[in-house]
């Protein structure tokens, strides 16, 4: 039995000591009663229908509703069997059973289905009813509909709801937000059914508008991000030092004892121990094509539309698409080959494999300071109240990137709410310079060897760049006024009244009249 | 005087060389009469005022006119005078002088004006007439243009126009692509204006609806990513080896004779010889913030649109984002501090200035084989047929990232149309063999070193994984087949009854009933 089996009876018993509500003394009447339920669900798939679950399981009651009615019957009749759920065959049912002010969640599919039911439900709810969109949805659709249920006197929530099946069932990470007025009112439901760590719920709420599903689709862009990572030291170990899965897995298991202690690191070990009927390891049969379901994308195209350097989540959804090329990859593997000066690992094993920790744990470092580095920067931009210390602790628990490492960064942000970056605070400050030496050795060895480690190579860039008070963009905004007479400003350090501080200047860098062109090389 | 500046004498002559058209004979003919004109442009901001000089040096009659009337008068008066240019009080009036079919370049703003124009013309224009967009369109709205104007009977054509002012007015490169249909009745003009390469004009037919748009496009992130290499290398020349501005000027005018000669290697070398009033350096006292204007992101946004994993020009964009955050940084400066186990640089100088040049040219490969595997897969995913050689052509001339380089392109797609990927032509083949070990020891150095090295870095990870059949991928998929049971596929040679090919299989990767939930890790 693995440690991560081991650890699942831990996983409700906070949320049910918390769960002593105004909502549960109502249980009791009968279920059925008009006005009787605290929450109604619609989408029956098996998302809606393990969050019911997981609600009445916390002593709520709740009205299931599904555009195809049968199957709101087919649930009551067996996975509902006996618990506090009730249902309805028509919306005007659902609405009518549910106290007031109405909360009524959707789980169905991101877009359309989304602001169908909208419509659907709005001349039925009354001023204050809230509507909560749980579902997978981008976050610009939730800024709108916060602000066109507003205008309508109704409360929406658009909430990230992250654990897949089974964590809806038995405690996802829950991440609402939007109009605030709401969180009162789902409060108690949602931090009862969420996971907990360290009792405490993760679950809080997260800030205006579509911020609920913008923390959400940054934690599945970081959820990138770390797979990409231990795929890379997968691959160095495996290529670059020759050791077998089983081998690969012991390193895993001491991993997870330490720093990189987390849900990924754990399951990996397992893959990596896990054998097929033939006694040889699973894991080297499976095809190396990464699928993607998009939100990791919708992270760094957003990164992108802010101009925040969010570099390792990039290439973590670029390395996906890399690897889903295969056929060219296998075709261009016949006709590149490595060249070096180096071409076995030379060196002590022990020693680069704690490098390997390390690079492995600062990368991981950097990853997580970019991305809370773009979720200040869309607070600033999206004009949001983002509340930084309860998004660490909502993804300790619950949701795939959960670790110990979390800890930590709810520890940072608490102590300083407005910490600035990540790598100002004193424990990842230390962290950083510690893991530094080995980190570079990792990254110049495999530049070496071979080896593509796209993510940690850039998480070390980054941080050299970050670090450097002077980059050499100064030459690269000299040709840009050299070629087109962009402009550029002066360093304060060396303004005059020539240069003054503040102002675009354009030189004639030929020392001929006018500006130079850009039409002056022949080729 | 520079060598940029000695080579202006030659931009033209072939552009004269070529322009004996039937257009011309026609010139003779009172410039003012109605149906004069052999093209109409709109908009005399400099970029359009430059493409109507630029047109009647080579003998063509065109009609200016722009929104603000009195512009047309002045630039009459003034610039235009003496010269085979008309204008127009009027729309009614400018859409009289043209000849059939009329010949309608638009040079205003892109977004809204241009929707507005075509609005203008519909009614003046009759079937079979063209209209031109010259400006820096978006390629979707150009899609969209091709489609509304052919219903409408007309002609579109969106074209990009690379070469800034001065290549406006004295040979610039032009991307056309629309509605083919009229590229007879402009490829004369067209190819007359452009700038020359080796007597071929650098405008060609690029391909259906936005593909001239889309191809100036990925040339302007391709130039980001130039850009970006460039930098670091002068980053590793300064701070790594401690090389002064006058010495690095010195390697670049070197590179320039070499593999590396290009527009951009020869400003860079002209900015490092250029001093300010004290005899020092001017490169050294310009801010290291770099601005954008947008199209390299677009470039990058569209590549993870198309999943292409094009992380150069990623990279080079978040680079500058990076660099944009300067007061940040400066504050990072005094927190984060290198260490490493080598301080300084180490080794034989001359070689490692070789291996430079390899890094950069290699580099550069990578880049531009990212780029036209995005180029291909745009054409594909938007049904263009795409002109490969030509669009090297192109940019041999004209525009920033002219090269040496561009014209071994060129004779790749050449000699091979349908070129899977660059690296498979013989050429870059050896080139990319070669350049290999100087550019591993380069990334090496530069992490060992705390150089900042993101675009060397990425391209060398890029292309390790390019030629690796078997990325690490394989385990990524079983993580998530582990904690979401997204199911994996398996490798062609391990498929028997058990695993069949093609399918999606899911394992219980933990051995106990059911699948194995994200829930079960308590952090």
């Amino acid at each position: 039995m693995s440690g991560a089996v081991a650890r699942l009876a831990n996983i409700n018993v906070g949320g049910a000591a918390n769960a002593g509500s105004s909502f549960k003394s109502q249980v009791q009447r009968n279920a059925n009663d008009a006005e009787s339920a605290d929450l109604g669900l619609i989408g029956l798939a098996v998302m809606g229908q393990n969050l019911i679950l997981n609600m009445a399981d916390h002593g709520f009651t709740v009205c299931a509703f599904n555009r195809t009615v049968s199957k709101v019957d087919r649930f009551l009749a067996n996975e509902a069997k006996g618990k506090s759920i009730v249902g309805a065959h028509s919306t005007e049912e659902f609405v009518s059973k549910l106290k007031k002010p109405r909360r009524v969640m959707l789980l169905v599919q991101a877009g359309k289905a989304v602001d169908d039911w909208i419509e659907t439900l709005l001349p039925l709810l009354e001023r204050g009813d809230i509507i909560i969109d749980g579902g997978n949805s981008h976050f610009p659709d939730s800024n709108r509909r916060t602000k066109y249920l507003a205008s309508k006197g109704l409360r929406f929530v658009g909430s990230g709801v992250s654990g897949g099946e089974e964590g809806a069932r038995y405690g996802p990470s829950i991440m609402p937000g939007g109009d605030e007025e709401a969180w009162p009112f789902i409060k108690d439901i949602f931090q009862s059914i969420s996971a907990k760590s360290d009792n405490e719920p993760c679950c809080e709420w997260v800030g205006d508008e579509g911020a609920g599903h913008y923390v959400k689709m940054v934690h599945n862009g970081i959820e990138y991000g770390d797979m990409q990572l231990i795929c890379e030291a997968y691959d160095i170990m495996k290529r670059g030092l020759g050791l077998d899965s089983k081998e690969i897995g012991d390193i895993f298991t001491k991993w997870n004892t330490g720093v990189l202690d987390s849900f990924l690191i754990e399951i990996t070990k397992d893959i990596m121990y896990f054998n097929d009927d033939d006694g040889k390891p699973l894991v080297d049969k499976i095809l190396d094509k990464a699928g993607q379901k998009g939100t990791g994308k919708w992270t760094a195209v957003n990164a992108l539309d802010l101009g925040m350097p969010v570099t390792l989540i990039a290439e973590a959804v670029l390395a996906r698409c890399l690897s889903g090329i295969k056929d060219e990859r296998s075709k261009a593997s016949t006709k590149l080959e490595f060249v070096g000066r180096a071409n076995s690992f030379e060196g002590n094993k022990e020693q680069f494999l704690e490098d390997l920790e390390q690079a492995l744990y600062a990368s991981k470092i950097i990853s997580y300071a970019q991305g809370f580095m773009l979720m200040q920067e869309a607070a600033k931009e999206y004009k949001w109240k983002l509340n930084k210390p309860s998004i660490a602790l909502m993804w300790r628990g619950g949701c795939i990137i959960r670790s110990v490492f979390l800890k930590d960064i709810t520890a940072a942000y608490r102590k300083e709410p407005d910490l600035e970056n990540l790598l100002f605070d004193d424990f990842f400050n230390k962290a950083i310079h510690k893991a530094q030496p080995g980190w570079r050795d990792v990254v110049s060895k495999a530049a070496l060897l071979g080896i593509p480690t796209p993510a940690f190579s850039t998480a070390l860039s980054w941080f050299d760049g970050y670090r450097t008070k002077n980059l050499p963009a100064n030459l690269l905004q000299a040709q840009r006024d050299y070629f087109g007479a962009h402009t550029f400003r002066i360093k304060p350090e060396f303004a005059n009244s020539k240069y003054p501080e503040g102002s675009d200047i354009h030189v004639n860098w030929t020392g001929r009249g006018g500006n130079v062109s850009a039409s002056t090389y022949q080729a």
